[in-house]
């Protein structure tokens, strides 16, 4: 079974990129990060709701503080990637969904004014956004390093606010040298599917 | 800034792509989604846990069992769609973790004794993966409708059990008649970027 999509393209996104753990010197400049937004915005969500938001920690000082927040296994590399970004969900996306989702604008009220409920679906389609921006990293010829070993309550205190919650910290560059692991194994399709 | 992904491609996975609502007969094979799957479990997760589970709701009798737990806008598409899953992540991944991430076996019992631990760990990662599993719906050249509007409680009893939490329900197939409604507004590069 062939896919649409072309093998190259395959390659690109998924079978032949890796998480990088170390990289070159070569920056990622904000129009690479412009085209990968300008791709992946339109990576569906629940009601349009877009709730990711991105921190790139450019300046030495913010990328020392944020280093700080970063397990162990993590610092190295977090330290010396060509740019850092922080994903965050925001708790409050709701203030957007009338001009977002303009089929339904009482969903603002009827469906997301409680704090609970939007702080579970922020966190929820924050992470689709988060893959869809891990695919369009790799999309621009890059390669991501996302990582989960960190002081989330740390970061969301140093660089954000209560009404953000931060749900990965990503390295982005070129990889460097003996930049990736051995490919991990995955589960049998049997393993992960069922059909009743 | 043009990226590496050829444009063909970004079409089709992004720029092209929209949530269908409507569908043709034409079937969509277990061959099709073992090929989807084979592409996007490559996908990254954290300690490579891949909690995402597929069921594939493929008997009249489930499917008809699944519409009644749909909200009531779900209902016809859900009715009609050739092929409808069911996602969910394992919260019982860690019993996995040892074969999974073979770098660091001890993760298991470190880092993923707690179910409440697991639970957010499986929530976010299987989310992440839900996410490759849409592009991967687009790179076969079929279309998604991934929906939140179920009665998730429910569907965990009809369908699942205590250690699956549900996350949506995708619609997959061919877009039929009158398929999408017109792209929403996204939100600007400068609204969701932010640099320190």
């Amino acid at each position: 079974m062939s896919l649409a999509l072309d093998p190259a393209a395959q390659d690109l996104l998924f079978r032949e990129a890796h998480t990088a753990n170390t990289f070159t010197d070569e920056p990622v400049t904000d129009e690479q990060v412009q085209a990968i937004y300008d791709l992946v915005k339109f990576g569906p969500t629940a009601f349009n709701q877009t709730p990711l938001r991105i921190t790139l920690v450019r300046s030495a000082e913010a990328r020392e503080r944020l280093v700080q927040h970063m397990g162990d296994g993590n610092k190295a590399k977090t330290s010396t990637a060509p740019l850092v970004a922080i994903l965050s969900a925001d708790n409050e996306f709701h203030e957007e969904l009338p001009t977002l989702f303009p089929a339904f604008p009482q969903a603002k009220d009827m469906i997301f004014a409680e704090r609970a409920t939007r702080e579970g679906a922020a966190g929820m389609n924050a992470a689709l956004q988060a893959a869809y921006f891990i695919v369009g990293i790799r999309a621009a010829g890059l390669a991501a390093g996302p990582m989960s070993g960190v002081d989330f309550e740390g970061v969301r205190k140093e660089f954000l606010d209560d009404d953000h919650t931060p749900l990965m910290v990503i390295n982005i560059g070129k990889p460097g040298t003996d930049a990736f692991y051995p490919r991990s194994p995955r589960l049998a399709y049997d393993d992960v599917v069922t059909t009743v």
